[in-house]
Parts: C-alpha cells; sequence; structure tokens
C-alpha cells in the first residue's frame, strides 16, 4: 500500500478493490493504486450499472430491491442481478437479503472516494 | 439533451461525449445520459490512462509531451500515443502541437465535471 492511499474505514471492510487514492492531479498515481482506481472505474462504466445506482440513491429511504429496478431499467432480473452483484463486488452497493429479495443500497462515502481521486481542485 | 445535463462551456466544445449531467445520486439518470456518462468513464477506467491524466496534470506548468511520459510509463511511444489519443477524444485531454512534439494538458473542468456526477453529497 503507497503513502497515497487513505483510509476510508466504511469502504475499505466492503471493498478491498475500491478507489483509495489522493487526487490524481496532486502527485503520480502509482502503478498498483491505477490499477485498484481502474478496477472501480469499470465497474462504474457501464449505462446499466450507472443508473442502477442512481436509482438505488434516489430510491425512497436509499434501497431498493431487484423488483424495484427492473421495470425502470427495462432488463431482465437475471441481468439486473448480475450488474448489482459487479456493483457489490466492487465496493459500491450494500446487499441485505430480508424475506425473498434482497436490498442494495449505496456504501456510505464509497462514490464520493471515487469522485475526490478525480477532482483537481 | 435532457433536462439533468449541464452547460459546461469549456468541457463541450472539446467534447460531445463528456459526462455532463447532474449528480446521479440526486436523480434517476436517463439512458442517453448512462451511455454518455459511461463512455467517459470507460476512457478513465484504465491503468495506464490514469498514470498518464495523473503525470500530465502533475507535470512541470500542467502539460507534457509524449517524450516526457513514455518513460514514468514503462510503455512504448506508439502505445503512449494510443492511450493519449482516446482521452484527447473523451474531451479529457488538450493536444497542442508545437515543433515536433505535441503538448498535452487536462481539458479545464473536464475530471471535475466527471467527479461530479459521482458526488452524492
Amino acid at each position: 500500500m503507497s503513502a497515497a492511499l487513505q483510509a476510508a474505514p466504511a469502504a475499505s471492510s466492503a471493498a478491498p478493490g475500491l478507489a483509495c487514492c489522493a487526487p490524481l492531479a496532486r502527485q503520480p498515481l502509482s502503478a498498483e493504486d491505477a490499477a485498484a482506481l481502474a478496477r472501480t472505474l469499470k465497474a462504474v462504466a457501464d449505462p446499466a450499472r450507472l443508473r442502477l445506482l442512481s436509482l438505488v440513491a434516489a430510491h425512497e429511504g436509499g434501497e431498493a430491491c431487484v423488483c424495484d429496478l427492473t421495470e425502470p431499467l427495462g432488463l431482465s432480473q437475471p441481468t439486473v442481478s448480475h450488474h448489482l452483484k459487479v456493483l457489490v463486488e466492487a465496493g459500491l452497493l450494500t446487499r441485505d437479503k430480508r424475506g425473498v429479495w434482497a436490498y442494495y443500497a449505496l456504501v456510505p462515502g464509497a462514490l464520493d472516494s471515487l469522485a475526490g481521486v478525480l477532482t483537481t481542485c
């Protein structure tokens, strides 16, 4: 772990690969930090997954189940579940199984950490 | 163009596909906005391109030529030139040909626009 890595307790426990670095414009990213950051950005760089993050965040109570997400996205449930899994594995969404459904919410601070790396000012 | 799109004069002239939207946690992204945003994020979601953005930003005067970038990246000049072209086409870098070299700099506000879409607070 380079000295540029910042501790992000809520995120680091959920997502070892989560974006973690000082703003990239401040000092050159190490190869290791760039690889970790690229992995998280790849999880986000997909239209369906961007819309899922947005739908979950804007949903009542800040959480949503697959049953809330298939219709607005116009995708099948297995496809939506696949995209949700990618976002959970990237440390961007939490998954909480209650009864027959799993409920998804943003990992607090995860998108903001990602934004913080890209911010130049 | 949806009502969620925000004008970003410096960036929009350079990059029609540049991230352009209100924060994704504020309201659900449209399919069109999500596609545009994913295109820009895909340009960034690569370890070599993240390091290039970082090296250019941190370089003296905020600009660098390919000759400054090949050694720290450990990649060949054609490979570095390819990645720089992707970043220029995504509206994240400017390219200014002077003499035998082209000089690259961050498009002012472009990375910050991208960060702004991901920010939740």
